[in-house]
């Protein structure tokens, strides 16, 4: 284990890994319940935790059941969303009260979030009075927002209290406060924040000195009903490794730290880079099921679209009869068109996502976008004209492909930035159906400007 | 500015930050430098930022004149990357090396990293032997390693220290600890860091517990090569606020904070989710120019597989000439089974990004991805053979589109998830690259096994 730390797994040294896992279930074959514990006592819960996904379905539930229904709680919030779900299926109540007595408000709201409601009021019940009310308070707050995602253990103190005091205070507290935390809310007789401390700054400065004195405005402002994206977006833009939460009324209710919006932070960007290729959810452990749920609907839509642009074809049935050679080459028109079409959409994406394209930086990115599909246009018209030329040996149709390879990019690269930006002045994730609607829009175009052009001028 | 900080923008509110950027342009326009250091004085670096990033890049070069050369430092290292460069060539030596000692030294390494080599070597000249020193050090790791990201000012202690003399000590000597920083890092008299005091933990610690009873072990190991995508890892997986960097012999080096490495995830996430859509890379500043040098390459590859597609159509002239339907059906198989292919494509070059297909993971998720191909396969086939018979009333052309359908999906399925982890197993980005090559595979076999069954069949 020690050396595994120390030289992190790189792709040439699986055997480490490969043994522990094969060791792992061994144990679970001979029904070695020791083994485990101590084996998973002894590991960090993020590298415990790891090791117990890389087990089948099966072997994993029987793991759990090895350990007597009592899995670590660090281990259990290590775990992947889907395999805490099954661990806390398999929980005895008396286990999962055990857990969420030990966790922190935060984690425990995770743990609550995998239950029905009926177990969920069940559990509640068990909890102690005072516990149990702020969870209750938590849990009232929508599903991804700044009341949901924060923690109630945190450490607050009065602007006239001094160093010496604030640490005086942590030292006989030390059993309530977090495991970690970075700040020190400074907070007024309301309970409203007025600036924070950070514990480096109070670890270098006098006893004697007033929190007052050394204190820094709070540049995020994050109440309960924010949106966790727009928690992340503050993170990142002001560097933050914790923030206190306020509610409606102004008051510090919480507190949210960067390990969560690291979390955060990654599940925005899988749903962009699956949202563009037309997948609405994916997980290590899906099962086809799964799979095929999250990305049959969107097959559906990319059928009717298909035969769309097969209606458009068939538009054209004589000029298409009349001439083989188009045949042959409307699907590179398609083809290219739809991937400078995908080029902009991405970095349309992904400039949305990082808001660079607020107010005249949309504008700019607009003209970019129509200048870059002309350009990238000329080139690759030329190009699959002097081909078609080549092949064919007819000028006047290199010259029809050229101009529809013109015509396709220039509507590409419009498409690529105008349809995710409208679909963000309409409220709606620019990165869902975005792709579905700019290769439709570039297939219409590809077909009926070469088709078209076609069977104007070569009939 | 105190308003927006309070409820920062959301869609339905431009009108302040747009007021602000038209009294930034006035003030430009009437040369007004007064007024503009005032205002970015006021304002946290990160907005002054973000709000001197909305300028046209020759406003915000008149507006850094304007400043006389001395754009404050820490604006200066929060504008991103292309303007901070635009900056730094505008500033006087004298005034970057002003900013130089002002900055810490990972936010100095980024600066210095901007300079043609010339200019480095004489503002390196200019400063400090000791600064110089270190600096240099860093300049000698590979670009995107831990040893470039690392900053050399960090705190640690002997193991036989007690907390009050950890506190004395930082207390004497608060001018040389970095502005902020979680933990303590405790280190034996060769200065290899044998565990961790988070300053939570430390500040809830009476005086005389000694470092060594309450330190916790490193579970990271990062050394100064270690690449930075690995070094994100870490953090996300062991919840890092921040890290100690190791050299060769083991010694402790520098330290690397999260804040950092929430750029290097962003990094990291932009580049999958741009390389999936064939684009090299892209920034909100980036010119028309810029956006063609991007694009035109991958494009460049596309025209090539296109011309393939186009080739293995032009295989099958005859019965396109005789059956003007294959014409028109055909982008339908390639449109479906190219969306299928992308769609099992984006899952797995995200879980190999998550780290999720390591071992037995990895042969589990390819029958699941064969196995969706095939269910989804069959659903679609299903549906394209239906609509194909009622829109020609042909059902032997439905059941050859029907069967090209179902083995183009299982072939879509089989390319997604293998391309991906070829491509890693050989050591190249499993994101760059895959779509091109899964895209052309399935082309290639929706062309091929539905023109291919026509021939055979209804010739």
């Amino acid at each position: 284990m020690t050396e595994r730390r120390i030289d992190p797994a790189g792709p040439d040294e699986p055997t480490d890994e490969g043994r522990q896992l094969d060791d792992l279930r061994h144990a679970i074959l001979d029904g070695d319940g020791g083994w485990l514990r101590a084996k998973l006592d002894e590991m960090h819960p993020a590298d415990a935790s790891d090791l117990l996904e890389q087990l089948s379905t099966d072997d994993f539930e029987t793991a759990v059941e090895m350990l007597g229904g009592a899995l670590p709680s660090e281990i259990l919030i290590e775990l992947r969303d889907e395999y805490r779900e099954d661990a806390v299926d398999m929980l005895s109540d008396a286990a999962v009260v055990g857990a969420l007595d030990d966790l922190e408000s935060d984690d425990a709201i995770a743990v609550l979030e995998d239950l029905d409601a009926d177990r969920r009021e069940r559990i509640l019940d068990e909890m102690a009075p005072n516990d149990r009310a702020l969870l209750e308070a938590n849990l009232l707050y929508a599903e991804k927002t700044a009341g949901r995602l924060m923690q109630r253990e945190f450490l607050s103190a009065p602007e006239f209290w001094t160093v010496g005091q604030t640490i005086d205070f942590a030292r006989d507290n030390a059993e309530d406060l977090p495991t970690d935390f970075y700040e020190v809310y400074v907070v007024d007789p309301m309970n409203r924040p007025i600036g924070y401390v950070l514990l480096s700054q109070l670890l270098r400065t006098r006893r004697d000195v007033g929190l007052a004195d050394i204190l820094t405005d709070i540049q995020s402002a994050i109440k309960v009903d924010m949106d966790q994206e727009e928690v992340a977006y503050q993170f990142q833009k002001y560097s933050l490794a914790s923030a206190p939460v306020t509610d409606g009324e102004g008051r510090l209710v919480g507190m949210i730290t960067v390990d969560d919006m690291v979390h955060v932070i990654q599940d925005e960007n899988t749903e962009d880079l699956l949202a563009l290729s037309n997948v609405s959810s994916a997980d290590g452990s899906d099962t086809v099921w799964d799979s095929v749920r999250a990305r049959a609907p969107w097959l559906a839509v990319n059928l009717g679209t298909a035969f769309v642009a097969s209606a458009i074809i068939a538009l054209f049935e004589d000029a298409l009869n009349a001439l083989v050679q188009l045949a042959i080459l409307m699907p590179v028109v398609a083809a290219l068109a739809g991937n400078a079409g995908s080029q902009g959409l991405a970095v349309a994406v992904r400039a949305i996502a990082e808001r660079e394209l607020d107010g005249p930086a949309a504008r700019r990115a607009i003209v970019r976008e129509a200048l870059t599909g002309l350009v990238n246009g000329v080139i690759f018209a030329l190009g699959v004209g002097l081909i078609a030329w080549l092949w064919f040996g007819d000028p006047l149709l290199a010259a029809i492909i050229a101009i529809a390879m013109l015509a396709s990019f220039f509507w590409a690269g419009l498409s690529g930035i105008l349809v995710p930006l409208s679909l963000k002045r309409f409220g709606a994730d620019p990165a869902v159906a975005s792709s579905v609607f700019v290769l439709t829009l570039t297939d219409t175009m590809a077909f009926f400007s070469f088709l078209g052009l076609a069977s104007l001028v070569l009939l």
